[in-house]
């Protein structure tokens, strides 16, 4: 996880234009270099959060798998953690909207950012309330698969979040898109552990607390891939300046594609 | 509906300072006016946009209820008039941003309004998911208590929502304190529901089918309790100046209640 987090730093793409650069005084550009720095240490700041979210992810899913108590725990406290990058990037933000007034693609930097935040937080709580559920079931009789359709989901809807991040790192609409995809997919795939569960039920009705439980993780890693979808879509607007939020992939596909051509 | 939300405009309670207003030359003085229009043309949009959204968990739990699946339809077409709002008021939050450079609780509110609309979007979004659901059901043999416990859980939450953006006409941090409590008893009316359908379940695995339908509503009708208390909570932070997202509601009350003494 760390060394993925920092190969995604040393990246450096940030190529988003700030036209204030061009021929401006030396005094003006000065200031000019400090507000891009700020906005980079913003972004640098939003890429470390994602990669504690994705962390906890992760982890919430090992304490599940390995009924590892401790590990469990540990995501639980790592919440606050993810909640401070949450109010501190906000505040700089609203410091840099306050004293900077951004225009353009700056101010949508900055509004993608304030976005981003809120769903990678949110992703933070999803992965709290499995490792809630890690802890709670950790001396319970595992079921036979250890769980091994929310292994699949899990990992699925991890690569999704990190994706994700990796198209916000080199704000790579076309990426965003693809990813944004992929959200159906796992879509499709939490359908299919909840008909399973619900079968299990059926032929079983001793199994009905256990396969809720699954059923409650499959709902919890589902919101994440939504969230993460949400963060894929803030940096097409972000990149191309078009609300897509509201819109299917495959209109913002042939807008993208359009618009290249 | 309609005659509530009329009610709820005319309070014209808007009384956050906006202190460029002191002293100033007549031409600032008047686009000092036409920014204040901005910000109240603003904050109208979010109530109409929030009475839209009252209406449309209204309608949805009605369609279910009365198995309509006519009004089920017109919610899930809704849907896309809540999804305007959203996208509108957010670019006019950005204009305003970028053309009259707020700060201080300007700034403050519409950072509030920003927020408060992706929250009010994602409640019309579980008003549609229940709408689909009533569709899906309109047909099907009625559970002989008719969803006794989603409508008794369903006016709580739209309740809850109400007054929510009743704190957010008149910014009363007090009243959203108040509301964002209720999230509490609403979580355990929906642990009560959960434990009510598991037992359900238990007894007649015939039922499980039709109690996991339940169990989706009413877990939609709590997530919209989350984000009514979402909600209260940047009204708090707009008046006060303090983000409360991360703190408990003790914690809040404690500190409102110092500053006022």
């Amino acid at each position: 996880m760390a060394l993925r987090f920092r190969r995604r730093e040393a990246r450096h793409l940030w190529d988003i234009e700030h036209s204030r650069n061009a021929l401006e005084p030396s005094h003006t550009h000065h200031i000019s270099r400090q507000y891009n720095a700020e906005l980079e240490e913003i972004r640098s700041r939003v890429l470390q959060m994602g990669g504690l979210v994705e962390q906890q992810i992760e982890q919430a899913l090992a304490a599940l798998v390995k009924a590892d108590t401790a590990l469990g725990e540990a995501v639980i406290m790592g919440d606050a953690k993810v909640n401070e990058f949450d109010v501190a990037i906000d505040d700089a933000c609203q410091h840099i909207i306050a004293r900077r007034q951004p225009a353009a693609s700056d101010l949508r930097l900055v509004m993608a950012v304030i976005k981003t935040i809120t769903d990678l937080e949110r992703i933070g709580d999803e992965a709290e309330k499995i490792a809630r559920m890690a802890v709670r079931l950790a001396n319970e009789e595992r079921p036979k698969n250890n769980y091994a359709e929310l292994q699949t989901l899990g990992n699925h809807v991890r690569a999704m979040v990190h994706d994700a991040l990796d198209a916000f790192a080199r704000m790579d609409p076309q990426d965003a898109l693809a990813t944004a995809r992929e959200d159906r997919r796992i879509d499709q795939q939490y359908e299919s552990v909840i008909r399973q569960m619900i079968t299990f039920m059926m032929e079983d009705p001793r199994t009905i607390s256990r396969a809720l439980d699954v059923i409650w993780a499959a709902r919890a890693l589902e919101r994440i891939g939504d969230h993460a979808r949400n963060i894929c879509e803030y940096i097409i607007y972000l990149v191309k300046g078009k609300d897509v939020r509201h819109t299917s992939l495959e209109q913002i596909e042939k807008e993208i594609l359009g618009r290249r051509t």
